[in-house]
């Protein structure tokens, strides 16, 4: 099965752009009357046959469509700081795109090396992951915040991944997650490579984030951010009453 | 904290290959007297004190040896069909080292496009990531062997992660190793691209392999098969009662 996406969906036509109409007409050889699937990007996928085979503008007649097509059972904000070397961060997005995730937010923390981002590449890469795993939505990317800024605004579960072990020890992501109320808004935030300051640990303290732990393996701050993806998966999807 | 290997321990006296002496000695600028941690691939650290400061042949006196440093509390072993871009496999090797795995032994099925698999570079990843994660034991790596002669040579809890729903359905890999007796050794078994064949699912079924499922979404061979090492991660670390 082959996903193309659409920006330009009004009524019952699909419009590919030049990039999706040339994989469609010229890569894949698809002609007139052909049944294509479309998304959105926003969570639905469209069930289209293909009307104007044009390569650098093909358009597509809306057949049927299919809300929540490929939707995971959880809601996921990935805060994390983006690496050193971009291609783990990368990685990192491909990744958390094929188990599911709503939104990514790069963050620049006080420990960070890393203090800008070029999104059209990521983009790109969330773009590619959603339609290669088969879902409809591309999780939101966020512009560069940082974490002292993200750490105030945020509502839901907040969980913050941290090396160390604070007052009251830390719970597991499975634990927070089973403690909360089913549907709540998950979000994880991942410190930079250097760790999160001491500030900015007594900040997310005050403003209420859950310190949670991943287990006691060393894990490179692309692997921490999968690893924390992969629990709220797991958690949410391996036992259907464990399900928020 | 920085680890270095040696694979020539004998009586007090750990003796660094010219790679690792170098970068001891000329990129760290340790000198004699300094105190360093080796470890041994095998499982144990040991805490040393540098005695010979040559750059192609150091030497370390032996202080104190911790026998299982850096273990995780489970017995995994990855039988992994490698992805035809050989990266993506690398990729797996490495964030599975990160985890903790014991073995991975990558696997030829009938719908194999990759049937050849150069080590060495392999290698130096699994003793890379065992370093960099604080780890003493490298995870070994098997010969390439056929999917049908490894169906048929396993003992433990031997799981295969599979994309169809055969008869009786599927468990996850956290009900599967909850349902075993603590302590069985954790075989995972993940297929090519192309899947496995009918035969290949017919011989696992009839040679006692457990079919288990990753959750809905569509993963990637090597982003399935890090899945499986998470989940009996987590399965094994979340919760003391559930260590296997």
């Amino acid at each position: 099965m082959e996903l193309f996406y659409s920006h330009d969906i009004a009524g019952i036509t699909a419009r590919l752009d030049a990039e999706e109409s040339g994989h469609c007409v010229r890569v894949l050889r698809h002609r007139v009357g052909d049944e294509i699937s479309v998304i959105d990007g926003l969570g639905s996928l469209f069930k289209c046959r293909l009307a104007v085979a044009d390569p650098k503008g093909a358009e597509a007649e809306i057949l049927e469509r299919v809300p929540g097509f490929g939707a995971v059972p959880y809601r996921l904000t990935m805060a994390v700081c983006p690496t050193k070397n971009i291609d783990r961060f990368e990685w990192f997005a491909e990744k958390a795109t094929e188990f599911g995730v709503d939104a990514i937010i790069p963050l620049v923390g006080d420990h960070s090396e890393r203090k800008v981002l070029k999104s059209e590449r990521l983009r790109r890469i969330l773009l590619s992951a959603t339609k290669q795993s088969l879902k409809a939505r591309i999780p939101a990317l966020g512009e560069l915040v940082s974490v002292r800024e993200f750490l105030k605004s945020h509502s839901g579960l907040k969980l913050v991944c941290c090396c160390f072990e604070p007052e009251g020890g830390r719970k597991t992501i499975t634990e927070a997650i089973r403690a909360a109320a089913p549907g709540t808004p998950v979000t994880v935030l991942i410190g930079p490579e250097g760790d999160f300051s001491d500030d900015e640990v007594a900040l997310a303290m005050e403003s209420g984030w859950i310190p949670v732990s991943l287990g006691a393996s060393r894990l490179r701050t692309e692997t921490a951010a999968l690893a924390a993806v992969a629990a709220v998966y797991f958690a949410c999807t391996d036992n259907e009453d464990s399900t928020i």
